[in-house]
């Protein structure tokens, strides 16, 4: 059973009818045709809906290709739609257990009772678990965003009590709140893209508005003013960790904690990319992956610490 | 009577005390020297305080310079703060009163009662009509935010309909709004600087979250929600007016009215420069003022149309 | 009957030729097939040239195709060319009529009689009035340059009044002339493109020359030299009018009248750009147009003042 | 006797009067210093103008500093004002005598007698002979010009021949034209610094203004047109040398001979920028001259050659 | 005879088999179709290995395409690799020769000496004679490198004298190592493209320690150190000669030499570049060549000293 | 007792001489007046060279000045010329110490072995436990390579097991590696500035040739080459750790462990530019420091935890 991405009525130079159609599912998406097709079949296969098919695949250029022989309705229920989309590896009910436990263990009472009301919201928490990280670039798959997010966490919590003077706990909190505007600006039903909201406003402004707005929700919980000092603090973590204006942060880091939290969010997020290049090339005689647009590189696949050969 | 913005207790080469201080009134600052100084005298003058100043103007290097005879305290009462800061040209009252009545004119029903819940904030329309524009580049004086704001305005509304595809409301709107965050970013009580808010989030964020903010306002007050697409809308102009990520936009114009408004600012931001430039400039007999950093060139003087010598 | 812009000899796979050619009108362009070509039939169709085709049009991956039965000669005179190019909607007659109405309310005895000289000059006024404003990015349509500056002149009529410190005339002529090269940069007889001077010399250079000799007319008409400053006011003009160095200005704007310029040009293309993004964009279900390369984002299609679903 | 550039009255912490003014000859510009003076003396020195003067030169901070003690009047006749600005080495008679020589054989008819048109206008040959290449960059000295475009005459007669497929006529031409625009944007009278007309303008429109009515001029004389593509690949050589948008090209080399043009000129500037920063360099110990600016590095001052000390 | 760089089995909408292959021989490439293809025939041809072909040719949108009718295998023996890349026009031996003239000519007695270590380096020369200039920018076929490098030294014999305060010994081994580690960082035995050394480490690190290796070996053979700061400007040279950070070079150059052999390089390179296109376009009524990326313009491929036609 | 960088005679207004002198020990530097000074006073101070002075200090412009009553001789051997540069704080023995540890367990046999041959290398290991990590942007102090790279080893030790995919010992001596180049680009004896030799080819190139050179002992020492890949790998970790060409860097990282290794040394080289304004920051007033070029901001240096003022 597949996700339709897309479909197409075409002709043989023969004139025959034939469809063209790119089905999905978690493993990826592939080309389909269907050799004899006719407009009735070809109206009853649903755009963005789903379908059983049955045929064979063959090798087309090096690419896998199917040939539909037959079409049956996929009853609803019969199937989870999260079949369809690429999922981040593991377990992300342990990873988001694991979120809860690491900041439970803020000392800070302030970031303590903020990341409290982030963790209570359900809604929020639901699309924090199950949000990539990004649309394409690295982590951009069901549970990217959570495992990237948990990345994060473990390398902080190691990494950080060897520079005395940062605050763990603005950096635990920054790291937690600092892409979680993804939850709101991709979508990641059907399939992995922006929302309307997140392609007019982005994640940055969305998660300097959650704060604002969560921050609030600590205050009338607890009765005193949540600190401004802090709250800038958060917003602008958020706001700069970018770290470039020419990626979209309208703001420069300007606290060691910001500037820490955009050195190792970038170095998670690339080797994601690098890992990810590897596994995804598709030639096991080459010693380098294609380019990679966003590290303006190839990736060497080669074990640099012998002269084997591959 | 000054405000005394920097002192430094000096010895000439004859080893005697001097003070050189910079004092500043509404006319701009200027360098002042007390040749026969005590220390005493030096802890009597208060830093970021007020004094009155007798003395005589020297011209040194085609500056003014104040030459100090005496000095005497300045009680308080008897004297306004905002003598002491630029101040825009004209009446800000009647600008406000104008930016309220073309507001007025808005048939959008949901763009009427946000513009409506901003204009009843009272502390925030008290911040809007003393803020400048900026901190130094264009309409850097108090006032210079409503006097930019209401002058954009005043474009839209004759422009505009010249491009009936565009939606004038959402363009009054976003252009009263679009540098509304200046309010909170930048201080101008006793000098025109950043606020640490300001400094660490930036008058692009702040706007986005008073719109968040106002707009819940509105659904309070109207018992049925804002609608979501014209939040974003508004939250995207003020997002993308800078037009570019190098000039701290995490977002680039992807409505018309975003894009229309961007060049309307930046028109009538950079056409204040340039009359700046002119006006400030101190060289009469000059063809050219100095470079101007921002506008990358320096500024011709010449009345173009004729050949007439300065 | 098409103007054959492209064509190609092909062999099915079973060995059989067949004709893919590429047709014009001036609804646009479109693919066509002819199954059961010939080499003559494939010689008898001129590229560059006209022909009738008879046929009839399939839909092929959601673009139309065209399946061509028979071919006949189009007779010299039966046609007129200009059909087979778009065309800015509405009267260019009308259009370059207003825009000599505009000019001749100049008080600047100068600019006025420079304005004169132009608008007499047949050869120069006919390709004014049919050379398209770009050959790709907006207005790229026969009539195109005289649509948008006609449009740029009426925006100037309204908005300059309400900056009294800028002249008015010289904005005037400015944007009537900042364009005019193109007239000879771009080719639009039978496809808009670059001819070869405008290719080695480009607008800008052209349109500086073009004021340098129109000057020397004025000259000679009026027996008295046209000020220096005002023909330098007018080339600085068009030299900076692109703004930046990576645009193609070799000068940047520094009279605000050039700034002023430089600003409402790039409203009026930019706007345009956005307008025939979204009519351009051929899925009626998208939110977003297709990414569109000169503002570096796509285009959201949604009213934004209502929630509406599209 | 000296040029008064600059003048300034000032009292000392004695309040002492004395002024403060930059005195330039030819071998460079010093700061003097009148110790007692009168308002009489500081009004009788014509800031601009000439006087002789009478002191004695101290070393204040590694500077020279003249300390006045009498001026006199510098009577009309009695000096010569180009004295008193930096001048080429050498003969500037000779050099052009030497540009005449190898444009005499240009083989091409078209070239030589728009060379030939060039080279008799008298007052434009004044300019070209007298103008400095630069007002700072490079051979920024009285007969820079001249200097810096015989210099590229001579390497293009040894290196293109090289190269048989360049035209050497139309490089040869190509080289005398592309900075003779400088001859207008740059003032060299009583100092260098550039023209109102060359500023708005620039000597890369300049010139080719400058082709495009010597073209009409030799097609006058001739009798016959001059053929268009030759005056556009003169033109697009101006329009291209600084090869660069960035660097105020607004075309990029587009024939061979441009891009020759382009990269002959910057060795020739840059080594003369080399050779400055050396010549200029005061510190007779330092291994490195200062950091300059337009090539973005100190210059090494020792001998590669050896491990000599300096 | 032809190299096998890439082939493909796939299936015709009859579902027959038939094989997509590209072919190689010096003159280009070509691609080949085999319509009634079986798996064994495909398993038959060695992708980056040789064959004979039997068959016609046939034009396809304007490309050749090979219609292959047999096949049979290429004995080892009976054919040159070097045939399937393109090479370099005229005779490399006759090159290497006049290299080893040039520098023979040397006065400099260290100089003389590293260049007699580098020309006697068998392999290196071999590779030297052989590697191209580039993977595709420029000269980039068989003994590309050499070409480059010849044509350099030429002009710097014929240039360089005319710039006394140059260096011309240094200029000259400058140039002849330039890209001397592109024999190491490119590929040239089957197909041109980069070695994992080359791509890991790039030529210009590779020349820098061949000169730290080479100069060693002088020492050794002389019995005297070889200077130190003529091995650093060797190595500045190298390490500059891109001339910009953004093109590799880790420093920019600051010996006069070292701009010198940057632009020279550049010169030549370019050069190589626009006859390069002219020579590769495929349409002779075209005025000009398509677009080619590295030098950011298409090239006029018209004589400019006259107005024929094409 | 002072180290003399520079010194000056100059005149008071009254003619009297002076000397201005900028003094140096290991807390900082400070300007330096001795007013009764005579031409022999002046000449008995060495410049770069060592004084006992006796005097008193002031404050001048916030900044302190010493005004010198007397000198006196510094004879050989009664002080350290290390106490007149900035050191880093702590032990330098027991960083070495710590960095031998370290690399003690290696587990690659190669990478050990050429750990161990840098380790012995008496000469380069004395400049690495000495040399600053920078000119001046961070850690710009004698023993500042050594506690950067400690810093970075002891960081990769907790955060590389987090990513098992990454080969920790590579990263390890890549990180011991990547800066060693400093210990000679650098000059550390009497002031912290570039060599020669540095600044002719800079440290990346530096290192590249250290691990060439290194990785031969290795092997001449085991009588089996050392693995080209993994010299490769080490030269690509040098050569591509400043991420960017912008930075210097010829070549992009290209494998996961340089990626890494150009992340974590950003991070640790930001951070000690951060604590580094703000320690050295002046006003205990101020909210923010002065802006930071190398960071593009001001950094705050209030504690964001809490809302308490200064």
């Amino acid at each position: 059973m597949f996700l339709i991405r897309a479909k197409d009525l075409r002709t043989t130079t023969q004139g025959n009818l034939y469809i063209h159609a790119v089905l999905v599912d978690r493993s990826g998406q592939m080309v389909a045709r269907a050799w004899q097709a006719t407009e009735e079949m070809f109206h009853a296969m649903p755009e963005g809906g789903f379908l059983r098919f049955k045929g064979r695949v063959e090798n087309y250029k090096g690419n896998l290709q199917f040939i539909v022989d037959g079409i049956s309705p996929a009853e609803a229920g019969t199937f989870d739609i999260g079949d369809f989309l690429p999922k981040a590896p593991g377990d992300s009910d342990a990873r988001l257990q694991r979120v809860r436990e690491i900041l439970s263990g803020l000392t800070d009472a302030n970031l303590a009772a903020l990341a409290e009301v982030f963790l209570t919201d359900e809604v929020l928490m639901s699309g924090f678990r199950r949000a990539p990280a990004a649309a394409a670039l690295h982590h951009a798959y069901i549970g990217g965003l959570l495992e990237h997010t948990l990345s994060l966490l473990e390398v902080a919590l190691k990494v950080i009590p060897l520079y005395p003077r940062l605050n763990l706990d603005l950096i635990l909190v920054g790291l937690f709140l600092h892409d979680i505007g993804k939850a709101k600006e991709l979508t990641y039903e059907t399939a992995i893209g922006y929302s309307d909201q997140g392609q007019l406003i982005g994640h940055i402004a969305l998660a300097t508005m959650m704060i604002e707005e969560k921050t609030k929700e600590v205050a009338a919980k607890t009765g005193k003013p949540f600190p401004d000092r802090l709250r800038w603090a958060l917003q602008h973590i958020v706001l700069s960790h970018h770290g470039q204006y020419a990626f979209g942060s309208p703001k420069l880091p300007a606290l060691p904690e910001a500037m820490a939290i955009h050195y190792l969010d970038n170095l998670d997020a690339k080797l994601n990319m690098f890992f990810t290049a590897v596994d995804d090339d598709r030639d096991p005689h080459a010693h380098w992956t294609e380019y990679v647009r966003a590290i303006e590189t190839k990736v060497f696949k080669l074990d640099p610490t012998t002269d084997e050969p591959i």
